[in-house]
């Protein structure tokens, strides 16, 4: 067989060939943009030409601090076409950790959007390596700022070679992007994807059984483009010739309903905060969400209710999805097998729920205490995987041994596996709660609660016991209009059914929100300082 | 990203511990087998240890001779899984062909159906790599041979360790398997597939856009399996899970409609010759076609009237592929994209009969006589290929460089290519007519022929011409019952309207039947041969 590389490059090539007229519909700050394929070819041949003209080279990385619209699409395929490195650089790390990264990562070029110009100008003095600033504006003038020397997105692409061509010597184990993961403690960790990763991660996402990604698919990724490539849609929606509705700078919930029922999004993909906020919108509007073919939700477990309400209320199928920035990210996928399809609608939730099979191509081991897990559903164990789209280190980072080790990454999951060979979270090593010897999973905890009507989100959280070790503290924030009715022992008696007396948490606070992750995953570690402090004022 | 390699061996690994349970349907001489994905998973393994025991080493061609079975199907994943190369032979050849390939590719061991036994009885002295027989039959007694030594497949099995792990220590670029192609002129030439190649090829075949293959399909290949690894259906189904049917040996067009109508079978693989047959069975029995989802046609190209025929009286999805031995072989899939969705009947069933555009991983170009040929449905050129499952050479073999030069696969294919990238297959660059120095497609005028109800089959040939060089003449096989009502005036009057002046054939010779390649396709050679033998007598 020919030795030909899996390369970026080919991928959007392929797009601009055989879906020339398809549409890449892309909100930015002052417009609605409409570009096809052909044209977000011949603009990232442009910016490839014009970043080498001012001085990108092979292997350099190049560093974007930008929002989901077509610029930053082209210049994921423009680095990695030209042999260049992508570094998504996460805008909401404190200026820190964003200092840090940029250092550590060595980014040569920073590609900015407008509004994050000033995060950027705080911190320009501590960047060591960065020669250029582009901003990603549709201004026709330069914005005042002291970042130098600073060039226009649109007045480079004027200066580029529409004809560029994708860079041909480039070996598919070649760096193609990288993105930092925040650490519970310490500084973030870089992971480093390569061409051969991202093409066979792509492939992944267009099979049939996973996200099925298709021409006639309108996609709307509202992860952000800057978390583990928007896991990855762009280069397969891109590949497979999907029109693409990018929905821009600081979206909101009602933007996205607008979205989906204007353009017909048929599939979105999002983290479970997000479509709590997205669901309350639909609830309350008027939209037509009857394109939508799947809701792809990761990042965390998306509790019961949240499924329901989507597949039941909206009659939108809700896609559950698993993985990490150390796997592409997509490592397994909820889907019924094709004989479990006369299964009850609550047993049917109840596959649903969990966070599916492993997708072709990666291999996975879940191992406990006593070596490896059964897979009956019940067993506990970390999960392990190894595959071409996993990682297999931090980018120079002494930390890469306690993650990396005996040819698997040890992802700090704990999961079950059931017969069919789902898997479902049951925690975060560093989050389970061990009380009197035995584990008390949080995340199940979490998803009883989320399934009461009234609780909009709940988390739980340990609270050092001097019995126990360790006790469960639910933290809710109820929905408008809940607040008199629903009260501590309601709560508690609606889970209790479904759990061990010693699992029911010996507390419910009531909260307005919840922190989160720059990612909107729930922040345990503040959570549990605000915990114990609430108790430390109560004494 | 870890470096592990793409290997069959983790193929069916997946399907062994997520589709357990997931059945291979499969008809051997005396019975109707079903096993499960466990099952073949087990005897798999024990077929490894047991080819090991006798002989067999990495590196290694075991040779089969078999139809389309399960057997055939453990012995696709232990010859690669155990390092050693799939060498399937096709049964169709004449004696002194298989004897060329056998010794050619050093076959160690050969796996016979006892119906082919006496094929190699006959030629075994001829033999002179091969070291050991496998005869793949349900009986428990050996069938008397002077094959030596000759072994029972299933006694093997008995001997066999039921946990034999894959072989390990393999790259991606080591062969997998090996098929011959016929030749022209010639001796066959030899194709080695790579692990990689089929792994890639694999992800294709389940794209949302191509074949779709997914574990609700039940997937019943038609193509034999010694054919271009049945067009790596088994490979693909056995990893995404699907049910597999396979229909054993010689098969009648009256067992496949059996079995779609019994195992509800979705998608089927095969030639056009094999649908004509099956179509007419389909026409004359009782059969419940509802379960199919698609019919994939390919290996030559599919008459407009057959693709109507099933999609408009069977209403069964008909799906217009391409490749060749040398591409493992998915090259283009014929898809309609979905801003062509309102095309009236006639515009689709144009667009279905092309045979479509390129799967995502290749890389193509079509070559005329004044350089690239335009994307506008009209200028003609011959296809050249690239990608990680096409091959780069024959098997040892001189004529390797006549078809791989500067990079590219050389597929003597004359095509076209509309502006949606879709390729129509004009003629064999060999086949092409050439009269007063023009060119006229066979291809076309056979489907416009093709087209007329009463004709069942139509291929035409050149004759040389003192005037014009070459001209056309149409050779038909018409349909029963038809032999007093259609002569050639009512058949050229009938393709009158589609084509120049020029373009009609001289004549319209009618057969009992078309010569036929040992995979079904017209054999034009041959053909050739006998309309000029008919002139001279008739002189």
């Amino acid at each position: 067989m020919m030795q030909t590389p899996l390369t970026i490059g080919s991928m959007l090539e392929h797009a601009e060939k055989f879906f020339a007229k398809k549409e890449v519909i892309s909100q930015t700050h002052d417009k609605l943009h409409r570009l096809t394929y052909a044209e977000i070819g011949e603009r990232t041949r442009r910016l490839m030409s014009a970043l080498g003209q001012i001085g990108v080279q092979k292997g350099d990385r190049v560093g974007t601090l930008a929002w989901n619209h077509h610029r930053h699409l082209e210049i994921y395929f423009a680095a990695p076409g030209m042999g260049a490195v992508l570094h998504t650089i996460n805008i909401r790390l404190t200026p820190e950790h964003i200092i840090y990264i940029i250092n550590h990562a060595e980014d040569q070029v920073l590609l900015i959007d407008e509004d994050i110009l000033p995060l950027i100008e705080k911190v320009r003095d501590k960047l060591q390596t960065v020669k250029a600033f582009v901003v990603m504006t549709d201004q026709d003038e330069l914005p005042a700022s002291p970042l130098t020397p600073l060039y226009s997105y649109e007045k480079l692409l004027q200066s580029g070679d529409p004809e560029q061509p994708f860079e041909s010597d480039i070996d598919e184990n070649d760096p193609a992007g990288m993105c930092y993961t925040s650490a519970t403690t310490g500084k973030p960790k870089g992971v480093v994807y390569s061409h051969r990763g991202i093409v066979l991660h792509s492939y992944a996402l267009g099979l049939a059984d996973t996200a099925a990604i298709s021409e006639s698919d309108v996609s709307m990724p509202v992860v952000p483009q800057f978390h583990v490539n928007a896991w990855g849609t762009p280069f397969a929606c891109t590949w497979f010739g999907s029109t693409q509705v990018m929905p821009g700078p600081r979206f909101t919930p009602k933007r996205l309903a607008e979205f989906i029922d204007r353009f017909k999004v048929t599939i979105t993909a999002g983290v479970p905060t997000i479509w709590l906020g997205v669901l309350r919108e639909l609830e309350q509007g008027d939209y037509d969400t009857s394109s939508l073919r799947a809701v792809l939700c990761g990042g965390s477990a998306a509790p019961k209710g949240l499924i329901k309400a989507f597949e039941q209320k909206l009659g939108v199928p809700f896609a559950h999805a698993y993985g990490a920035t150390e796997t592409t990210p997509l490592v397994t996928y909820s889907r019924l097998k094709s004989y479990q399809q006369d299964l009850s609608e609550e047993d049917r939730l109840k596959e649903r729920a969990k966070q599916g099979a492993l997708v072709p191509g990666l291999e996975m081991k879940v191992v406990g205490a006593d070596g490896e897990a059964a897979w009956n559903g019940e067993e506990m164990g970390e999960l392990l995987l190894r595959g071409p789209w996993i990682a297999s280190e931090y980018y120079e980072d002494d930390r890469t041994a306690n993650v990396f080790h005996d040819g698997w990454f040890h992802t700090g999951d704990v999961v079950t596996v059931d017969e069919e060979g789902n898997i479902q979270i049951v925690d975060r090593t560093s989050d389970l709660i061990k009380s009197g010897g035995e584990w008390i999973s949080s995340v199940e905890i979490e998803n009883a609660l989320m399934a009461h009507e009234a609780v909009f989100e709940a988390s739980v959280v340990a609270i050092p016991d001097a019995e126990w070790q360790e006790r469960p503290i639910a933290c809710v924030v109820l929905r408008e209009g809940y607040a008199d009715k629903v009260g501590k022992e309601k709560l508690l008696d609606f889970i209790r059914p479904q759990f061990a007396k010693w699992w029911l948490p010996d507390d419910v606070l009531f909260f307005d929100d919840i922190p989160k992750t720059s990612v909107g995953k729930f922040l345990k570690r503040e959570l549990r300082k605000q915990v114990k402090a609430h108790y430390k004022v109560q004494k």
